[in-house]
């Protein structure tokens, strides 16, 4: 149970997104107002789209409030695709391999929630994954799981559909071993040209998410703020709690969707589980 | 700032005095209720007693509500006097020779508080160290200076007077150097005998402070409490927030005091820092 | 690839063992003369019985040549059965969960060695690990891995017996996916009252593996040594390579052996995999 | 004592430097040649000029060789002046803070070598530093208080001139405490347009230093060498062993020699230190 920031837009010096709005998502890992957890000191990572074909990560297992290294680097660092995350532990080790964002080749994954009695059902859901997949899982978290279950169904194809399928399995097998609502949560994910985003729960009853308001309605609202000038028209942040405290900026994603961030129109649908019957035969 | 705890007494298991209590001083690393920070995350550390002529020293950088290793020595290891610490970095880095207890020879020392505008009269105050004592300095703390300049006036003959002159200097320093309330904290030291615990600031606004009610008087209140019956009658805490939820458990220190626990009758007096005037025209 | 070294007998301080002796452990975390590796920097690792029911564990990601708290402790502690591990990985991450000796009820297992082509057969032999016993694995390690395939094979009522059958499946699966020689190494565990030890490896050419001299016949050796004079007639050490500089004091564990240390006659056995071919089909 | 690179000319992945030729600095961390010390585990630092005024630091406590956020950032940072430094610590704690390169505004310092006997000079020199400078001191190396001598006499000014001061002074109070050969090692600096290196011991035994042969020179002895073609005619390394196995390659720095590397012609010269005799009088 986290906090996370998604960014996608012109570039930015990470310091801008990490540590300069008010209840910044450095300042959250001390005091989150909306979490769950009001501390988030379980380590955090970072992941951006450089020079390189893959996304850079700095994973850190120090709270993010107090690691100099973040902070050299959120000042020296560009990037026009950013995925930050904050971790409050629900039960597995604090270590690097623990961290969000996950990577997979071009992709990048991070999650805030959690999968329900996870110790119980993570054996059938790990014989899920492609064994192709299976020895790149260096962690031990649910969430990393459930990124390889998205791959093993078509993330790289149809992100959409690969988590509802992955979910869809989660809330098979969860129900199948008695856990009554066995996915919380909201996740990002991109291929660092277009980032996705999910909310859903179970119990229908998910963490917050948010979207920033488009660039050009905001420069309309707070014509002297030169941040906002800055920015290209499609500059779009999505977080897990806003961030500043400018009025109108911010948008609740609603309950049970899915949205997409892309060059020109983003897009919003409703998210709907979909169980996958082979994948939960072989478990 | 900070939390801490002193405990004198029977022997008992780490585990006990730290994760056992409701609000233990590993709840407070994460949510404090007292303090002036809620999340004291900044590392930690544990001294004890054991086998040797020095006691041992247990630092870390990780949040004290996240280590394994202090989970697991806490598990194992007895002693009748124990310190324990928990950090809110006012500044220095978080590294383990920032952590508390320090220690010299058979002494340990530990400070919730901080001396004001510490860069600026850091120099002076060091100047006024032993200089036999200076090249132990392994951190870069206020605490670890004032730990220094106490046992420069004496600490291990007298700790009153010695704690009386540290913090008279560091008044003196201040003052000199423009600032209005140079000090501000609770301190305990031990020499593996007795404990002596302060409290004071120079506004006359000091941290909390509390020592528990004697064991025969808790007996008495709590006839059914299983865990008071094997403490003997000389086992004390002094802690800097109340653990624990029994009514009339704990004693607030007074504004101003010093105290000692040690065999036979506790003390407590009024504490009045005293400027080294010698030690002051040296800076 | 790492070193490791067991001990059982009279109480001793962990000091003593680990950086007490010429090529002492720590020592050889800097420089190991016969490893594979000469460094063994990635972290380390000690278990050790002391009042409770489970014995202790210590684990770091620093080289243990640097690590304060180990010095701390190991200056404190004292315990009749000791394991002590320094790991110098073959690729999985450096973590505590990784670190080495791994602990289940009041057992512990310790590595030197390596599954080869671990990543090719590791979800193979995952599968045949009991899946109550599954969500306890936390890392990553090949070692971990074999531990909880012994304790599936009934490592806690026949260790010999157990071990034969997880080298022996590890060996069955690795041929199968065209692995030569699929395992190697050392391996040490114990449920607080015995050690047993192994060497094997599946090419005939396993690490070192050195038992010591019985105390009785080196006192009479080294009449004037006074460490000899304070061990009790059982105790023993098996380490990877050879600490101290006695001649006589060591004695090499034949290729393909088990041995087990024990109230009365200590044993020496041959080391025979034992295919299991349930647990091999169910993978 | 440790080991160092000093990269200047066109921008390269950090990457190139730090892990691509034979015998790379990544690969002295664990087995290197010519140092004092085989292992140089006890943490590392990378400074680089990037889009900011002040350069970037990122310094870590791990071993460089385990170290996965600096193989990240390696990947994934380009830089045309770059310093980077393993260390084998001399006595001083393995934390952050003790990391070089040290950095003062623009200036980057790094250091292999030590102060003799620091622990017993230390308080003299650090009382030469300027008061204004010390509160700047972080860590507890002799390394970071040189660093702070030389800015104190003028570092930022005449660099060579400020170095020579700063040794002097070292040799002037050592030698007064009965040290005979006060300084040891080889030191570079840059204010991120030029970068000077030192090389000077009292003893005229002086740890290696090395510099490139000119760019046009190597590529007329390797016409077909890809990466060299790359290369601006102005690109020179300097480090305390060569790098790679091309012969006529690298050139040693003569014993007592400075010089700089800068737009237009690089110069050495001898290095004689300047005791001081105003700060030597006021320590």
């Amino acid at each position: 149970m986290c906090r996370w920031l998604a960014y996608s837009g012109s570039p930015v010096l990470l310091e801008e997104l990490l540590y300069g709005p008010k209840n910044s998502l450095i300042v959250q890992s001390l005091h989150s107002r909306l979490g769950a957890e009001e501390t988030n000191g379980d380590g955090f990572g970072v992941g951006w789209y450089g020079a390189q074909e893959t996304p850079a990560l700095f994973h850190s297992i120090e709270p993010a409030w107090n690691d100099r290294n973040l902070r050299e680097l959120a000042g020296h660092v560009n990037a026009s695709i950013v995925f930050a995350h904050i971790r409050a532990s629900t039960g597995s080790p604090v270590q690097q391999t623990n961290c969000h964002p996950f990577r997979h080749g071009r992709w990048l994954w991070m999650h805030n929630g959690l999968i329900y009695d996870f110790h119980a059902i993570k054996r059938d859901l790990v014989l899920a994954i492609d064994p192709e997949l299976y020895p790149a899982i260096e962690g031990t978290t649910d969430s990393e799981t459930l990124f390889h279950l998205a791959l093993t169904f078509g993330l790289e194809e149809d992100p959409p559909s690969a988590v509802q399928r992955a979910i869809g399995l989660v809330e098979t097998v969860g129900h199948r071993r008695g856990v009554e609502y066995p996915f919380q949560g909201t996740i990002a994910t991109t291929d660092g040209d277009c980032i996705w985003a999910f909310r859903y729960s179970s119990e229908g009853k998910s963490r917050s998410l948010f979207f920033s308001t488009d660039v050009r309605t905001l420069r309309e609202l707070y014509p002297e703020n030169l941040l906002l000038r800055d920015l290209d028209d499609e500059s779009r942040l999505i977080v897990s709690e806003p961030l500043g405290d400018l009025p109108g900026a911010w948008n609740e994603v609603p309950e049970s969707s899915w949205g997409v961030i892309q060059p020109g129109q983003d897009e919003m649908h409703p998210f709907v589980p979909e169980a996958d019957v082979a994948a939960s035969r072989a478990s």
